[in-house]
Protein backbone atom coordinates (compact mmCIF):
# COMPACT_ATOMS: atom_id res chain seq x y z
CA UNK A 1 0.00 0.00 0.00
CA UNK A 2 0.77 3.68 -0.60
CA UNK A 3 3.32 4.78 1.93
CA UNK A 4 1.26 8.42 3.02
CA UNK A 5 -2.44 6.75 2.10
CA UNK A 6 -0.77 3.80 5.11
CA UNK A 7 0.42 6.44 7.41
CA UNK A 8 -2.72 9.03 7.25
CA UNK A 9 -5.20 5.47 8.06
CA UNK A 10 -2.82 4.93 11.06
CA UNK A 11 -3.07 8.56 12.08
CA UNK A 12 -6.73 8.41 12.07
CA UNK A 13 -7.04 5.06 13.37
CA UNK A 14 -5.14 6.44 16.31
CA UNK A 15 -6.36 9.74 16.64
CA UNK A 16 -2.85 11.30 17.05
CA UNK A 17 -0.40 12.79 14.98
CA UNK A 18 2.37 11.55 17.02
CA UNK A 19 5.41 9.71 15.92
CA UNK A 20 7.90 8.98 19.29
CA UNK A 21 11.54 9.10 18.90
CA UNK A 22 13.66 6.63 19.71
CA UNK A 23 16.46 7.73 21.04
CA UNK A 24 18.11 6.10 23.97
CA UNK A 25 20.57 7.34 25.76
CA UNK A 26 22.20 4.18 27.94
CA UNK A 27 22.82 6.54 30.62
CA UNK A 28 19.55 7.43 30.77
CA UNK A 29 18.35 4.14 31.01
CA UNK A 30 17.15 2.42 34.02
CA UNK A 31 19.58 1.06 36.19
CA UNK A 32 17.38 -2.17 36.50
CA UNK A 33 17.58 -3.14 33.14
CA UNK A 34 21.41 -2.22 32.60
CA UNK A 35 22.06 -4.46 35.41
CA UNK A 36 20.44 -7.66 34.41
CA UNK A 37 22.53 -7.23 31.13
CA UNK A 38 25.44 -6.64 32.88
CA UNK A 39 25.13 -9.70 34.83
CA UNK A 40 24.52 -11.79 32.00
CA UNK A 41 26.83 -10.24 29.41
CA UNK A 42 29.06 -8.48 31.57
CA UNK A 43 29.94 -4.57 30.67
CA UNK A 44 29.83 -5.34 26.91
CA UNK A 45 28.01 -3.80 23.87
CA UNK A 46 26.15 -6.37 23.34
CA UNK A 47 25.24 -6.00 26.92
CA UNK A 48 24.27 -2.21 25.95
CA UNK A 49 22.65 -3.33 23.11
CA UNK A 50 20.48 -5.70 24.77
CA UNK A 51 19.54 -3.13 27.08
CA UNK A 52 18.62 -0.25 24.66
CA UNK A 53 16.48 -2.96 22.88
CA UNK A 54 14.41 -3.48 25.98
CA UNK A 55 14.26 -0.40 27.46
CA UNK A 56 12.77 0.29 23.68
CA UNK A 57 10.57 -2.75 24.01
CA UNK A 58 9.59 -1.07 27.43
CA UNK A 59 8.54 2.25 25.12
CA UNK A 60 6.75 0.35 22.18
CA UNK A 61 4.42 -1.78 24.81
CA UNK A 62 3.47 1.91 26.46
CA UNK A 63 2.57 3.52 23.77
CA UNK A 64 2.22 1.07 20.62
CA UNK A 65 -1.87 1.88 20.74
CA UNK A 66 -1.74 5.36 20.96
CA UNK A 67 0.47 6.26 18.18
CA UNK A 68 1.25 5.57 14.46
CA UNK A 69 4.64 5.62 13.91
CA UNK A 70 7.77 5.37 16.18
CA UNK A 71 11.41 7.50 15.08
CA UNK A 72 14.62 5.71 16.25
CA UNK A 73 17.52 8.06 15.24
CA UNK A 74 20.35 6.02 13.86
CA UNK A 75 23.09 8.01 15.97
CA UNK A 76 22.12 6.02 19.49
CA UNK A 77 22.91 2.98 17.69
CA UNK A 78 25.46 3.15 15.65
CA UNK A 79 27.66 4.42 18.57
CA UNK A 80 27.37 1.20 20.23
CA UNK A 81 28.73 -0.65 17.08
CA UNK A 82 27.12 -3.49 15.22
CA UNK A 83 25.75 -4.43 18.57
CA UNK A 84 23.97 -1.05 18.28
CA UNK A 85 22.80 -1.60 14.83
CA UNK A 86 21.68 -4.77 16.28
CA UNK A 87 19.78 -2.88 18.64
CA UNK A 88 18.04 -0.66 16.12
CA UNK A 89 17.32 -3.80 13.47
CA UNK A 90 15.22 -5.58 16.31
CA UNK A 91 13.59 -2.53 17.94
CA UNK A 92 12.25 -1.59 14.03
CA UNK A 93 11.07 -5.46 13.65
CA UNK A 94 9.30 -5.24 17.32
CA UNK A 95 7.21 -1.89 16.24
CA UNK A 96 6.24 -3.34 13.23
CA UNK A 97 4.98 -6.53 14.61
CA UNK A 98 3.08 -4.10 17.08
CA UNK A 99 1.63 -2.94 14.60
CA UNK A 100 3.60 0.82 14.04
CA UNK A 101 4.77 2.33 11.60
CA UNK A 102 9.07 2.63 11.48
CA UNK A 103 10.75 5.74 10.28
CA UNK A 104 14.46 5.45 10.27
CA UNK A 105 15.75 8.70 10.98
CA UNK A 106 19.40 8.32 9.64
CA UNK A 107 19.14 11.83 7.40
CA UNK A 108 21.81 9.43 4.75
CA UNK A 109 22.53 10.93 1.75
CA UNK A 110 24.83 10.31 -1.32
CA UNK A 111 25.54 10.46 -5.53
CA UNK A 112 23.38 7.63 -7.48
CA UNK A 113 24.57 4.32 -6.77
CA UNK A 114 25.75 4.94 -3.05
CA UNK A 115 22.38 6.56 -2.40
CA UNK A 116 20.96 3.47 -3.60
CA UNK A 117 22.73 1.47 -1.49
CA UNK A 118 21.31 3.39 1.02
CA UNK A 119 17.63 3.35 0.00
CA UNK A 120 17.61 -0.57 -0.45
CA UNK A 121 19.32 -0.92 2.80
CA UNK A 122 16.73 0.67 4.74
CA UNK A 123 13.49 0.59 2.58
CA UNK A 124 14.47 -2.51 -0.43
CA UNK A 125 15.89 -5.47 -0.64
CA UNK A 126 19.72 -6.58 -0.57
CA UNK A 127 20.56 -8.60 -2.96
CA UNK A 128 22.32 -11.50 -0.83
CA UNK A 129 24.23 -14.28 -3.17
CA UNK A 130 21.14 -13.65 -5.85
CA UNK A 131 18.31 -13.65 -3.89
CA UNK A 132 16.65 -10.59 -2.64
CA UNK A 133 16.06 -9.98 0.93
CA UNK A 134 14.00 -6.91 2.52
CA UNK A 135 16.88 -6.69 5.52
CA UNK A 136 15.91 -3.67 7.70
CA UNK A 137 12.72 -3.32 5.90
CA UNK A 138 11.76 0.12 7.42
CA UNK A 139 8.20 1.96 6.45
CA UNK A 140 10.58 5.64 5.88
CA UNK A 141 13.98 7.14 5.87
CA UNK A 142 14.99 10.23 6.74
CA UNK A 143 17.22 11.85 3.92
CA UNK A 144 19.32 14.68 3.24
CA UNK A 145 18.94 16.76 -0.13
CA UNK A 146 22.75 18.56 -0.27
CA UNK A 147 23.49 16.44 -2.69
CA UNK A 148 20.28 17.34 -5.40
CA UNK A 149 18.47 15.16 -7.53
CA UNK A 150 20.30 12.19 -8.47
CA UNK A 151 21.05 11.33 -4.65
CA UNK A 152 17.03 11.05 -3.89
CA UNK A 153 16.25 9.28 -7.31
CA UNK A 154 17.24 5.76 -6.39
CA UNK A 155 15.22 6.66 -2.82
CA UNK A 156 12.09 7.85 -4.78
CA UNK A 157 12.02 4.93 -6.91
CA UNK A 158 12.82 1.91 -3.96
CA UNK A 159 9.59 4.04 -2.52
CA UNK A 160 7.61 3.29 -5.88
CA UNK A 161 8.62 -0.10 -5.58
CA UNK A 162 7.70 -1.58 -1.89
CA UNK A 163 5.38 1.06 -0.74
CA UNK A 164 7.99 2.97 1.58
CA UNK A 165 8.02 6.87 1.58
CA UNK A 166 11.08 9.54 2.56
CA UNK A 167 11.14 12.57 4.80
CA UNK A 168 13.87 14.92 2.99
CA UNK A 169 15.44 17.67 5.08
CA UNK A 170 13.72 21.23 4.52
CA UNK A 171 13.77 23.34 7.38
CA UNK A 172 15.56 21.79 10.67
CA UNK A 173 14.78 22.51 13.96
CA UNK A 174 17.84 23.15 15.29
CA UNK A 175 19.30 27.16 15.68
CA UNK A 176 21.92 27.53 13.01
CA UNK A 177 19.55 25.44 10.50
CA UNK A 178 19.58 29.15 9.12
CA UNK A 179 23.33 29.32 8.04
CA UNK A 180 22.80 27.71 4.62
CA UNK A 181 18.88 26.94 4.75
CA UNK A 182 17.83 30.55 5.44
CA UNK A 183 20.26 31.98 2.52
CA UNK A 184 18.74 33.95 0.20
CA UNK A 185 18.86 33.55 -3.70
CA UNK A 186 19.48 35.46 -6.39
CA UNK A 187 15.75 34.55 -7.32
CA UNK A 188 14.51 35.82 -3.57
CA UNK A 189 13.45 32.40 -2.48
CA UNK A 190 15.30 30.78 0.33
CA UNK A 191 17.48 27.88 0.19
CA UNK A 192 14.36 25.79 2.26
CA UNK A 193 11.98 27.04 -0.01
CA UNK A 194 14.70 25.94 -3.03
CA UNK A 195 14.40 22.77 -1.21
CA UNK A 196 10.65 22.74 -1.02
CA UNK A 197 9.97 23.59 -4.78
CA UNK A 198 12.22 20.54 -5.85
CA UNK A 199 10.66 18.92 -3.03
CA UNK A 200 7.23 19.45 -4.35
CA UNK A 201 8.21 17.99 -7.93
CA UNK A 202 10.22 15.50 -6.90
CA UNK A 203 7.05 14.07 -5.24
CA UNK A 204 4.11 14.83 -7.71
CA UNK A 205 4.37 11.32 -9.36
CA UNK A 206 4.07 9.61 -5.95
CA UNK A 207 0.69 10.97 -4.85
CA UNK A 208 -1.84 8.58 -3.02
CA UNK A 209 -5.82 8.70 -2.62
CA UNK A 210 -5.02 10.45 0.08
CA UNK A 211 -4.28 13.36 -1.91
CA UNK A 212 -0.69 13.10 -0.57
CA UNK A 213 2.80 12.21 -1.37
CA UNK A 214 5.12 9.58 -0.29
CA UNK A 215 8.00 12.29 -0.81
CA UNK A 216 7.80 13.97 2.57
CA UNK A 217 9.70 16.87 4.14
CA UNK A 218 11.30 17.20 7.56
CA UNK A 219 10.09 20.85 9.02
CA UNK A 220 11.21 21.69 12.51
CA UNK A 221 8.48 23.11 14.94
CA UNK A 222 10.68 25.57 16.43
CA UNK A 223 9.86 28.00 13.10
CA UNK A 224 6.16 28.18 13.01
CA UNK A 225 6.34 31.44 10.00
CA UNK A 226 8.43 29.09 7.64
CA UNK A 227 6.61 26.29 8.30
CA UNK A 228 3.45 28.41 7.39
CA UNK A 229 5.26 29.31 3.92
CA UNK A 230 6.89 25.83 3.47
CA UNK A 231 2.73 24.32 4.22
CA UNK A 232 2.09 26.10 1.18
CA UNK A 233 4.91 25.71 -1.10
CA UNK A 234 4.29 21.60 -0.42
CA UNK A 235 0.65 20.84 -0.55
CA UNK A 236 1.36 17.63 -1.15
CA UNK A 237 4.23 16.61 0.95
CA UNK A 238 3.49 15.40 4.64
CA UNK A 239 5.87 17.41 7.28
CA UNK A 240 7.75 15.02 9.46
CA UNK A 241 7.85 17.67 12.33
CA UNK A 242 10.60 17.44 14.79
CA UNK A 243 11.22 20.41 17.67
CA UNK A 244 8.46 19.76 19.28
CA UNK A 245 8.82 19.77 23.57
CA UNK A 246 12.48 19.65 24.56
CA UNK A 247 13.65 21.57 21.65
CA UNK A 248 11.29 24.41 22.44
CA UNK A 249 8.10 23.81 19.80
CA UNK A 250 4.73 23.87 21.28
CA UNK A 251 1.49 22.81 19.74
CA UNK A 252 0.65 26.69 18.41
CA UNK A 253 3.85 26.52 16.96
CA UNK A 254 3.40 23.22 15.05
CA UNK A 255 -0.24 24.09 13.89
CA UNK A 256 1.35 25.83 11.02
CA UNK A 257 2.61 22.12 9.72
CA UNK A 258 -0.90 21.39 9.31
CA UNK A 259 -3.10 21.76 6.53
CA UNK A 260 -7.35 22.88 6.81
CA UNK A 261 -8.01 18.89 6.67
CA UNK A 262 -6.24 18.58 9.96
CA UNK A 263 -3.48 16.34 8.47
CA UNK A 264 -0.47 16.91 6.49
CA UNK A 265 2.16 16.98 10.02
CA UNK A 266 3.76 13.72 11.89
CA UNK A 267 4.93 15.21 15.22
CA UNK A 268 7.69 13.90 16.70
CA UNK A 269 8.70 13.94 20.21
CA UNK A 270 11.80 11.94 21.49
CA UNK A 271 13.40 12.84 24.87
CA UNK A 272 9.82 14.20 26.60
CA UNK A 273 8.47 10.91 26.33
CA UNK A 274 10.94 8.00 26.48
CA UNK A 275 12.37 9.47 28.95
CA UNK A 276 9.00 10.29 30.92
CA UNK A 277 7.97 9.03 34.32
CA UNK A 278 5.31 7.40 32.62
CA UNK A 279 6.02 7.63 28.47
CA UNK A 280 1.92 6.48 28.45
CA UNK A 281 1.03 9.79 30.03
CA UNK A 282 3.36 11.79 28.31
CA UNK A 283 1.72 10.82 24.76
CA UNK A 284 -1.29 11.28 26.68
CA UNK A 285 -1.04 14.89 27.22
CA UNK A 286 1.08 15.84 23.92
CA UNK A 287 -2.20 14.03 22.47
CA UNK A 288 -4.54 16.53 24.39
CA UNK A 289 -2.42 20.09 23.36
CA UNK A 290 -2.45 18.39 20.16
CA UNK A 291 -6.45 18.23 19.73
CA UNK A 292 -6.61 21.63 20.47
CA UNK A 293 -5.01 22.99 17.88
CA UNK A 294 -6.30 20.52 14.58
CA UNK B 1 48.99 13.70 16.73
CA UNK B 2 47.01 16.36 14.19
CA UNK B 3 44.89 15.15 11.81
CA UNK B 4 46.14 17.02 8.52
CA UNK B 5 49.72 17.00 9.96
CA UNK B 6 49.10 13.15 10.48
CA UNK B 7 47.74 12.84 6.70
CA UNK B 8 50.59 14.54 5.36
CA UNK B 9 53.15 12.81 6.35
CA UNK B 10 51.23 9.63 5.43
CA UNK B 11 50.75 11.00 2.10
CA UNK B 12 55.05 12.22 2.13
CA UNK B 13 55.47 8.77 2.96
CA UNK B 14 53.74 7.04 0.73
CA UNK B 15 54.93 9.67 -2.06
CA UNK B 16 51.14 9.29 -3.49
CA UNK B 17 48.32 11.57 -2.80
CA UNK B 18 46.05 8.27 -3.11
CA UNK B 19 42.88 7.52 -1.06
CA UNK B 20 41.09 3.96 -1.76
CA UNK B 21 37.36 3.39 -1.57
CA UNK B 22 36.40 0.08 -0.24
CA UNK B 23 32.86 0.03 -1.79
CA UNK B 24 32.59 -3.71 -1.96
CA UNK B 25 29.60 -5.05 -3.82
CA UNK B 26 29.09 -8.50 -2.87
CA UNK B 27 28.31 -9.48 -6.64
CA UNK B 28 31.41 -8.03 -8.10
CA UNK B 29 33.47 -10.44 -5.53
CA UNK B 30 35.39 -13.19 -6.50
CA UNK B 31 33.35 -16.59 -6.54
CA UNK B 32 36.24 -17.94 -4.78
CA UNK B 33 35.82 -15.70 -1.33
CA UNK B 34 31.88 -15.83 -1.63
CA UNK B 35 31.63 -20.08 -1.94
CA UNK B 36 34.26 -20.41 0.71
CA UNK B 37 32.05 -18.51 3.09
CA UNK B 38 28.84 -20.42 1.69
CA UNK B 39 30.29 -23.35 1.99
CA UNK B 40 30.52 -22.83 5.69
CA UNK B 41 28.08 -20.49 7.17
CA UNK B 42 25.34 -20.66 4.26
CA UNK B 43 23.73 -17.69 2.17
CA UNK B 44 23.81 -15.60 5.23
CA UNK B 45 24.47 -12.34 6.12
CA UNK B 46 27.34 -13.31 8.38
CA UNK B 47 28.63 -15.28 4.96
CA UNK B 48 28.27 -11.95 3.04
CA UNK B 49 30.31 -9.91 5.68
CA UNK B 50 32.90 -12.57 5.80
CA UNK B 51 33.39 -12.63 2.04
CA UNK B 52 33.40 -8.60 2.19
CA UNK B 53 35.88 -8.37 5.17
CA UNK B 54 38.24 -10.79 3.07
CA UNK B 55 38.20 -9.27 -0.04
CA UNK B 56 38.59 -5.87 1.37
CA UNK B 57 42.03 -7.60 3.33
CA UNK B 58 43.04 -8.53 0.11
CA UNK B 59 42.80 -5.29 -0.97
CA UNK B 60 44.46 -3.82 1.54
CA UNK B 61 47.30 -6.50 1.68
CA UNK B 62 47.95 -5.55 -2.18
CA UNK B 63 48.17 -1.38 -1.82
CA UNK B 64 48.80 -1.20 1.48
CA UNK B 65 52.64 0.34 1.08
CA UNK B 66 51.55 2.91 -1.76
CA UNK B 67 48.75 4.79 -0.68
CA UNK B 68 48.06 6.66 2.48
CA UNK B 69 44.48 6.04 3.30
CA UNK B 70 41.15 4.17 2.55
CA UNK B 71 37.89 5.40 2.36
CA UNK B 72 35.03 2.53 3.35
CA UNK B 73 31.45 3.87 2.73
CA UNK B 74 29.40 3.08 4.94
CA UNK B 75 26.22 2.52 2.32
CA UNK B 76 27.75 -0.66 1.08
CA UNK B 77 27.81 -2.09 4.89
CA UNK B 78 25.40 -1.09 6.71
CA UNK B 79 22.67 -2.68 3.06
CA UNK B 80 23.92 -6.00 5.32
CA UNK B 81 22.50 -5.15 8.41
CA UNK B 82 24.18 -5.24 11.69
CA UNK B 83 26.19 -8.03 9.96
CA UNK B 84 27.64 -5.44 7.40
CA UNK B 85 28.56 -3.20 10.22
CA UNK B 86 31.09 -5.46 11.66
CA UNK B 87 32.82 -5.81 8.53
CA UNK B 88 32.93 -2.18 8.09
CA UNK B 89 34.68 -2.27 11.83
CA UNK B 90 36.54 -4.88 11.22
CA UNK B 91 37.66 -3.59 7.73
CA UNK B 92 38.74 -0.16 9.38
CA UNK B 93 40.54 -1.88 12.35
CA UNK B 94 42.80 -3.88 9.65
CA UNK B 95 43.51 -1.07 7.73
CA UNK B 96 44.58 0.94 10.54
CA UNK B 97 47.14 -2.25 11.42
CA UNK B 98 48.29 -1.95 8.18
CA UNK B 99 49.30 1.53 8.74
CA UNK B 100 46.73 3.48 6.88
CA UNK B 101 44.59 6.15 7.75
CA UNK B 102 40.37 5.56 7.35
CA UNK B 103 38.41 7.62 6.26
CA UNK B 104 34.69 6.42 7.45
CA UNK B 105 32.20 7.93 4.12
CA UNK B 106 29.20 8.19 6.33
CA UNK B 107 28.04 11.66 5.21
CA UNK B 108 26.26 12.06 8.05
CA UNK B 109 24.60 14.93 9.67
CA UNK B 110 22.52 15.85 12.63
CA UNK B 111 21.15 18.47 14.90
CA UNK B 112 23.92 19.35 17.99
CA UNK B 113 23.29 16.42 20.66
CA UNK B 114 22.59 13.80 18.09
CA UNK B 115 25.82 15.20 15.65
CA UNK B 116 27.55 14.73 18.38
CA UNK B 117 26.54 10.86 18.89
CA UNK B 118 27.37 10.76 15.22
CA UNK B 119 30.88 11.98 16.27
CA UNK B 120 31.21 10.02 19.55
CA UNK B 121 30.49 7.20 16.92
CA UNK B 122 32.81 7.67 14.23
CA UNK B 123 35.94 9.09 16.10
CA UNK B 124 35.41 9.57 19.84
CA UNK B 125 34.40 7.15 22.77
CA UNK B 126 31.12 5.99 23.57
CA UNK B 127 30.24 5.64 27.19
CA UNK B 128 29.74 2.01 27.95
CA UNK B 129 28.18 1.57 31.74
CA UNK B 130 30.46 4.43 32.47
CA UNK B 131 33.43 3.88 30.64
CA UNK B 132 34.64 4.90 27.92
CA UNK B 133 35.38 3.40 24.81
CA UNK B 134 36.92 4.04 21.45
CA UNK B 135 34.64 1.85 19.41
CA UNK B 136 35.10 2.35 16.04
CA UNK B 137 38.05 4.91 16.00
CA UNK B 138 38.04 6.14 12.31
CA UNK B 139 40.48 8.84 11.54
CA UNK B 140 38.43 11.03 9.87
CA UNK B 141 34.78 10.93 8.57
CA UNK B 142 32.57 12.87 6.09
CA UNK B 143 29.69 15.31 6.94
CA UNK B 144 27.09 16.79 5.26
CA UNK B 145 26.66 20.72 6.12
CA UNK B 146 23.15 21.06 5.23
CA UNK B 147 21.96 21.64 9.51
CA UNK B 148 25.03 24.38 9.93
CA UNK B 149 27.20 25.03 12.34
CA UNK B 150 25.62 23.18 15.31
CA UNK B 151 25.76 20.23 13.55
CA UNK B 152 29.56 19.98 12.45
CA UNK B 153 30.55 21.88 15.94
CA UNK B 154 30.36 18.00 17.96
CA UNK B 155 32.40 16.93 15.45
CA UNK B 156 35.52 20.09 15.35
CA UNK B 157 35.33 18.94 18.94
CA UNK B 158 35.83 15.34 18.74
CA UNK B 159 38.36 15.89 16.21
CA UNK B 160 40.22 18.49 18.93
CA UNK B 161 40.40 16.27 21.44
CA UNK B 162 41.41 12.88 19.69
CA UNK B 163 43.70 14.35 17.18
CA UNK B 164 41.08 13.50 14.09
CA UNK B 165 39.68 14.82 11.29
CA UNK B 166 36.73 15.36 9.35
CA UNK B 167 35.73 16.23 5.17
CA UNK B 168 32.42 18.60 4.72
CA UNK B 169 30.59 18.05 1.33
CA UNK B 170 31.12 21.35 -0.22
CA UNK B 171 30.80 20.59 -4.14
CA UNK B 172 29.97 17.18 -4.38
CA UNK B 173 31.06 15.25 -7.87
CA UNK B 174 27.69 14.15 -8.97
CA UNK B 175 25.67 15.17 -11.73
CA UNK B 176 22.82 17.29 -10.17
CA UNK B 177 25.17 18.34 -7.39
CA UNK B 178 24.24 21.68 -8.80
CA UNK B 179 20.68 21.60 -7.64
CA UNK B 180 21.23 23.24 -4.59
CA UNK B 181 25.14 23.64 -4.53
CA UNK B 182 25.45 26.01 -8.08
CA UNK B 183 22.52 28.34 -7.10
CA UNK B 184 23.66 32.02 -6.95
CA UNK B 185 22.44 33.28 -3.40
CA UNK B 186 21.95 37.47 -3.14
CA UNK B 187 25.36 37.94 -2.44
CA UNK B 188 26.65 36.76 -6.17
CA UNK B 189 27.97 33.59 -3.89
CA UNK B 190 27.23 30.00 -4.83
CA UNK B 191 25.86 27.73 -2.35
CA UNK B 192 28.71 25.19 -2.60
CA UNK B 193 30.96 29.45 -2.39
CA UNK B 194 28.65 30.00 0.42
CA UNK B 195 29.91 26.53 2.83
CA UNK B 196 33.36 26.87 2.00
CA UNK B 197 33.24 30.55 3.52
CA UNK B 198 32.11 28.73 6.20
CA UNK B 199 34.49 25.79 6.32
CA UNK B 200 37.64 27.70 6.30
CA UNK B 201 36.40 30.05 9.38
CA UNK B 202 34.52 26.56 11.04
CA UNK B 203 38.63 25.08 10.51
CA UNK B 204 40.21 28.12 11.79
CA UNK B 205 41.66 27.00 15.41
CA UNK B 206 42.38 23.54 13.91
CA UNK B 207 45.40 24.29 11.73
CA UNK B 208 48.52 22.16 12.33
CA UNK B 209 51.95 22.53 11.95
CA UNK B 210 51.89 21.68 7.98
CA UNK B 211 49.40 24.83 7.35
CA UNK B 212 46.28 22.58 7.11
CA UNK B 213 43.50 22.10 9.01
CA UNK B 214 41.71 18.98 10.18
CA UNK B 215 38.35 20.37 9.00
CA UNK B 216 38.73 19.47 5.37
CA UNK B 217 36.13 19.58 2.56
CA UNK B 218 34.94 17.07 -0.11
CA UNK B 219 35.29 18.61 -3.46
CA UNK B 220 34.63 16.49 -6.61
CA UNK B 221 37.49 16.10 -9.66
CA UNK B 222 33.96 15.96 -11.75
CA UNK B 223 34.35 19.88 -11.40
CA UNK B 224 37.83 21.69 -12.04
CA UNK B 225 36.72 25.34 -12.22
CA UNK B 226 34.73 24.93 -9.21
CA UNK B 227 37.92 23.46 -7.48
CA UNK B 228 39.74 26.15 -8.49
CA UNK B 229 37.42 28.48 -7.09
CA UNK B 230 37.05 26.57 -4.18
CA UNK B 231 41.26 25.60 -3.73
CA UNK B 232 41.56 29.69 -3.21
CA UNK B 233 38.86 29.88 -0.75
CA UNK B 234 39.62 27.67 1.70
CA UNK B 235 43.84 27.55 1.36
CA UNK B 236 44.14 25.68 4.77
CA UNK B 237 41.08 22.98 3.82
CA UNK B 238 42.58 19.54 3.00
CA UNK B 239 40.43 18.30 -0.15
CA UNK B 240 39.25 14.89 -0.28
CA UNK B 241 38.29 14.32 -3.79
CA UNK B 242 36.20 11.71 -5.34
CA UNK B 243 34.83 11.48 -8.90
CA UNK B 244 38.34 10.07 -9.98
CA UNK B 245 38.31 7.70 -12.29
CA UNK B 246 35.11 5.89 -12.96
CA UNK B 247 32.67 8.89 -12.56
CA UNK B 248 35.21 10.59 -15.12
CA UNK B 249 37.33 12.84 -13.79
CA UNK B 250 41.31 13.04 -14.88
CA UNK B 251 44.60 14.06 -13.50
CA UNK B 252 44.67 16.93 -14.86
CA UNK B 253 41.07 18.34 -13.34
CA UNK B 254 42.34 17.10 -10.40
CA UNK B 255 45.27 19.17 -10.58
CA UNK B 256 42.83 22.60 -9.16
CA UNK B 257 42.54 20.32 -6.23
CA UNK B 258 46.29 21.16 -5.05
CA UNK B 259 47.95 23.97 -3.85
CA UNK B 260 51.14 25.54 -5.13
CA UNK B 261 53.19 22.96 -2.40
CA UNK B 262 51.64 20.13 -4.22
CA UNK B 263 49.66 19.34 -1.15
CA UNK B 264 46.03 19.74 -0.25
CA UNK B 265 44.25 16.94 -1.77
CA UNK B 266 43.63 13.27 -1.33
CA UNK B 267 42.76 11.46 -4.72
CA UNK B 268 39.81 8.85 -3.90
CA UNK B 269 39.30 5.91 -6.79
CA UNK B 270 37.23 3.23 -5.73
CA UNK B 271 35.55 1.07 -8.17
CA UNK B 272 38.94 1.56 -10.83
CA UNK B 273 41.33 -0.03 -7.98
CA UNK B 274 39.37 -2.56 -5.99
CA UNK B 275 37.92 -4.39 -9.02
CA UNK B 276 40.84 -3.92 -11.60
CA UNK B 277 42.24 -7.65 -12.46
CA UNK B 278 45.20 -6.07 -10.30
CA UNK B 279 44.34 -3.30 -7.31
CA UNK B 280 48.19 -2.92 -7.11
CA UNK B 281 48.99 -2.03 -10.75
CA UNK B 282 45.60 0.34 -10.59
CA UNK B 283 47.06 2.02 -7.86
CA UNK B 284 50.33 2.28 -9.69
CA UNK B 285 49.17 3.03 -12.80
CA UNK B 286 47.12 6.27 -10.88
CA UNK B 287 50.30 7.29 -9.05
CA UNK B 288 51.84 8.45 -12.78
CA UNK B 289 49.25 10.14 -13.89
CA UNK B 290 49.18 12.29 -10.76
CA UNK B 291 52.78 12.56 -10.85
CA UNK B 292 52.66 14.30 -14.29
CA UNK B 293 50.36 17.36 -12.54
CA UNK B 294 51.78 17.45 -8.89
Amino acid sequence: MHFADRLIKAIKQKGAPICVGLDPRLEQIPSSIKEEKIAKKGRSFEAAAEAILDFNKGIIDAVHDLVPAVKPQFAFYIQYGFSGVWAFEETCKYAQEKGLIVIADAKCNDIGSTAEAYAQAFLGEVDLFGEKIAKMDCDAVTVNPYLGYDGIKPFIEICKKHGKGIFVLVKTSNKSSGDLQDRITEDKLRNYEVTAHFLESWGADEIGKSGYSSIGAVVGATFPAEAKKLRQLMPHAYFLVPGFGAQGGTAVDAKACFNKDGLGALINSSRDIIFAPSPRDAVLKMKKDLEKIT
